[in-house]
């Protein structure tokens, strides 16, 4: 069967145009520094434009990435894990935008945003996207604003999308094996489907509205704390929590996950891990570590970051 | 159905003396520094007795890790993911010894073994294992030594292990979105089932004899490298091929997955995971770093280590 190719072009150049001025904003932060890029391509089907920054002022590594990835699947694969039917192989779209971002101060959050847009060959056709924040300490206010921001792009659509994506974040960036969030989350959605025209472009406009988002969400965010002192205790609570960021994007991310499985070009998929991440057996803050202890305390689901 | 507890107790027994006195043999390499034991016990069934050496002269971060779980699981985990019937659960027995050792000097190899013993309530009863090395920069002559030890076991044994089992490490210990083999290799055998007493003697004789041989091999590599000076490139170059390992363990490792979805201690399995790593985008040596060319060029399936 062969796939409609309508909407796709609109949403990659979109996509693109995003992944540019992303980029240009996260340059202004980082200046002299600039995004490297590296274009690719998969062989079997599509390819992309890896964009990444390392040794910035701001950013210590991040990358701001854009694939469109097309072709024949596993079903598992392709129907995004529905599908027990593992022998046959299906057609399927798929392009996003990816970001991670690990700044050099540990008071400047680790932030994550991620928007997609997915075709099978059965015909079904949606939208998928998350952003989070993972402070290495968090800062209820920073908290508030973020989650605030994310309620009112949320709002402009469907006053049902932040309390359901929220939700849906906090059980997404959550790492079983440690009982603990990975951070502070956001918003999370996924097969976001659509049967006209008119949706098509909601659901098109919000996930634009999103990426329009990130560059200054995450600029005012960093602004508050960018020129705070830091010692190397603070650093090695920031090589830690990276850490726990490795163990949530190698064992449960599904987009890391899907695109290791998939073929994808290894080096674009894996910006998304840290410089420097550390493990110590069993660490546990001293009690006169005060923002660390709290930081932990906040490491749950089913916080209200908005109203608390 | 209740499980025969024929067999389980002895091969519990062995365990912990072997666990004892690998970590003798280890403190005796990292003199004054000693292990911590950490004793604990699983909510569903069984517990573990770990055991964790951190900052040594030799050892960075090491665990030598003695487990011992039983319960109820679904099938899926329960049988090794060879059933697709994950509905129903099924009573299980595991015990292993679990070995995992980060040295500070980067031209020391890291280490792993791993013998085990499982039963599952369908009747079957096997053993499994695998001990493999993983330099940070690849020495021929040192592979050779440790392949031929193995192999020197093995050949007790039956002439075909070695072959089998060395081939089945290089398939395991393999990172497919890397395209390269996470050291040099060793062997690994899993389901080494046995249908009388005397089958299960020999079995179990072999995977002890290879517990046994740990602390003589690994000394024996360590004693030709520990002293060698290193500098910083040579550290960088080690915390990447450590971010590597990290990689290996958190996507393919069947034993990390089991004990994290099968509810075990987390601290107690990621003892695997290096005291620092990083990751560096799209690193490759410069034409000037002959060693880590050198070492790059034989991360691969297939070559035969003792006659070379």
């Amino acid at each position: 069967m062969i796939l409609s190719e309508m909407n796709r072009d609109v949403v990659v150049v979109k996509f693109m145009e995003l992944q540019d001025s992303i980029c240009a904003a996260m340059e202004l932060l980082n200046d002299p520094v600039k995004f490297r890029e590296d274009l690719w391509t998969r062989e079997a089907g599509g390819g992309g434009r890896t964009r990444i920054l390392e040794n910035g002022n701001l950013i210590e590594r991040g990358g701001v990435n854009f694939a469109k990835v097309f072709g024949k699947l596993p079903a598992s694969l392709a129907l995004g894990g529905n599908d027990t039917d593992n022998e046959s192989e299906h057609d399927f779209f798929a392009t996003g935008l990816s970001i991670v971002l690990h700044p050099v101060n540990p008071f400047v959050p680790i932030i994550h945003m991620n928007i997609r847009y997915f075709e099978s060959d059965s015909g079904r056709k949606w939208f998928g996207g998350g952003i989070d924040l993972t402070p290495h300490y968090i800062d209820t206010e920073e908290a508030t604003i973020f989650h605030q921001s994310l309620k009112e792009i949320c709002h402009k659509y469907n006053s049902s999308y932040y309390p359901k994506f929220k939700k849906w974040a906090d059980d997404y960036f959550f790492i079983p094996h440690r009982n603990e969030t990975r951070g502070i989350g956001g918003i999370f959605f996924d097969q976001l489907e659509f049967n006209n025209d008119q949706e098509f472009q909601s659901a098109f406009d919000f996930v634009c509205d999103l990426g329009k988002s990130f560059a200054p969400i995450y600029t005012r965010i960093v602004s508050r704390k960018k020129d705070l002192k830091f010692n190397e205790k603070n650093r090695l609570w920031q090589k830690l929590r990276r850490g726990r960021y490795v163990e949530f994007n190698l064992v449960y991310d599904r987009g890391t996950r899907f695109g290791l499985e998939s073929g994808g070009r290894a080096e674009s998929i894996l910006m998304s891990l840290p410089p420097e991440a550390s493990w110590v057996y069993n660490y546990s803050p001293e009690p006169t570590s005060v923002d660390e202890i709290f930081t932990l305390s906040f490491l749950r689901k089913g916080i209200d970051w908005i109203n608390n």
